[in-house]
C-alpha cells in the first residue's frame, strides 16, 4: 500500500487515479498466497499503478537521472578500484554501493555517502574466498541485474570480473530496475551479452520469468544476483549464486540474522 | 492497512488471521468515500480485526495499563495545577499531554516526557481569552472523551472547569478509547455524568452518534472536544467547540497549518 501510494505519486496520480490504485491494490490482498514472494506482488502492484496513470514507464525520469549520476561517478570510482589493494573487492563493494539506490522501500538515499560508507563497511556475510575459487573454475558468469544507477557501477565489476557474462535484465519496465534500454545506455553491452529475464517482477522468481532464461539459469556455474529483489526470489533456489545486497528492509535483514543495512556477500 | 496490523499484532492475531483481516481490510477501499474522515475508516478497520480474532475489546491491557499509569501521575499533577500561576491553563495543557497516548497512529509515547514538554510549549491555537469568557456564561458543558488514560488527566481538568459536566464517551471499544467502563474505573461520573455518544468510532462523526447524544451535542452551548479523532469528526460542524489536542499527524497538521506536534487550544 505504501508502495503503491508513493509510485502514485511519482507517476503523477490524480486523487481520483490514487483513489483507484489504493482500491485495485485493496483488493489484491485476497488473492495473494501468504507466503507470496514481495517481487511477485511488487509485478501486480506496479502493473496496477502503470495501467491506471496509463504510463508504462512511470520511472523512467528517475532512471535516467540516477544513471547520469551514476555515470559522473565513474572516473573516480574506476581510479579508486584501480589504485586499492584489492581492486576485484573495490568494485564488488561499490557494487553494492549501488544497491542503496531504491525508490521500492526508501526514497530517500545519497549515493555518495553510500559509497564511502561501504567502503569501509565490514561485510555481514563475507564469502569472497568462495567467490574467487569459483571465479577460477568458470568461464561465464549470469549476472542478474537490478537498478538502472546501480547497473553503471555493475558496469565497473563486470571490467574486473574479466570472465564472459550474461547480464540480465527485467523484461519492461518495473521500478527503477534495468531493462535492455537502460543497459543501451549504460553500455552493459561492451562487457556483457545482455539477455532478458522474461519477467516483470522487481526480482527474479524462476517461475515468472522465460524458458530461455530458465534455461540460461540452470546451466549457469556461476551466478551473481544483485539485490534485495533478487535474493527474495531465489534466496531458496538450489543454484550456485553469490548474493550481492543491502539489507535495507527490517524482514530481509532478520532472515538473514544481520543488523539492517548490513552488506552481504553470500554464496548460496 | 498499518493500523490492521498493528492492531492484529496487538489482538495476537495467528499469521492467518493476520492474513484475513489485511485482506478484508483491503476489499474496503473500493467502497470507502474518497472524503471518508479518518474515524469513518477507523471504525470499520477495528471492527474488522475484532471479528477475526473473536476479540471485543483488544486494547483492553493496554488501556488499563495507560489507565494505572496516568492515575499514579494525578497526585503530582494536581499538586502542579494547584501551585501554578493559572490552574485552569494548566490543568488544560495536561488534559493536551493525556492525548499523546496513542496507539492507532504513533505506539511509542513517553508521558511524563509528553508532559514536561507540553507544559512549557507554546501553542499554534490558544484561544484562551475566549475560552474563558464563554466558561463564565454558561451553566453546563458537553466533554467529548478521547484515550483511556487521558481520560484520567481530563478528570483534573474537569475539576478545574468547575461546571456541570456531560462527559461523553464511545459506545463499545474502540482501539484505546474510554467507554462506560473506563470511564467508571477513572471516576469521571464524580464530576460528570457519563454518556455513551452511541457511536463506536474513533471519533465523534454525528452521522455515527445516537439521535440522543446528536439533540445533546446540538443543545449544548459549550463543547470541549479531546484529540484527532473527535476533530477530524467535527472540525466543520457549526457548533460552539473548543478543541483540544495535539497534531499528531502531517495530514491535521497540514490542515491546520501547523507544525507536527503543535498543541491546539482552538475555537470552532
Amino acid at each position: 500500500m505504501k508502495q503503491a501510494l508513493k509510485a502514485s505519486r511519482i507517476a503523477n496520480a490524480s486523487n481520483k487515479q490514487t483513489k483507484d490504485i489504493l482500491s485495485a491494490v485493496g483488493q489484491l490482498f485476497k488473492d495473494l498466497p501468504m507466503d507470496a514472494p514481495p517481487p511477485f506482488t511488487g509485478e501486480k502492484v506496479y502493473n496496477i499503478v502503470s495501467k491506471i496513470t496509463n504510463n508504462a514507464d512511470p520511472y523512467e525520469s528517475i532512471k535516467l537521472k540516477n544513471i547520469k549520476k551514476c555515470k559522473s561517478l565513474v572516473p573516480h570510482l574506476q581510479d579508486l578500484i584501480d589504485r586499492s589493494e584489492d581492486p576485484l573487492l573495490t568494485a564488488i563493494r561499490i557494487a553494492i554501493a549501488g544497491n542503496v539506490i531504491d525508490h521500492g522501500v526508501n526514497r530517500e538515499f545519497d549515493i555518495e555517502q553510500a559509497i564511502e560508507d561501504i567502503l569501509k563497511q565490514e561485510f555481514a556475510y563475507f564469502d569472497y574466498e568462495k567467490f574467487k575459487s569459483q571465479l577460477d573454475t568458470v568461464d561465464e558468469i549470469l549476472y542478474l541485474g537490478d537498478n538502472s544507477g546501480e547497473s553503471v557501477f555493475d558496469k565497473l565489476l563486470l571490467k574486473q570480473l574479466g570472465k564472459k557474462v550474461i547480464y540480465a535484465v527485467k523484461e519492461n519496465p518495473i521500478i527503477n530496475d534495468t531493462t535492455q534500454k537502460e543497459a543501451g545506455l549504460i553500455g552493459i553491452n561492451d562487457l556483457a551479452s545482455v539477455i532478458s529475464s522474461g519477467s516483470n517482477a522487481p526480482g527474479t522468481i524462476l517461475d515468472t520469468c522465460s524458458q530461455e532464461f530458465r534455461d540460461i539459469f540452470n546451466n549457469s556455474s556461476m551466478i551473481i544476483s544483485k539485490g534485495q529483489g533478487n535474493f527474495e526470489g531465489l534466496s531458496e533456489e538450489d543454484a550456485p549464486i553469490f548474493f550481492l545486497l543491502r539489507a535495507k528492509c527490517p524482514v530481509i535483514a532478520r532472515d538473514l540474522d544481520v543488523e539492517i543495512d548490513s552488506i552481504i556477500f553470500k554464496s548460496s
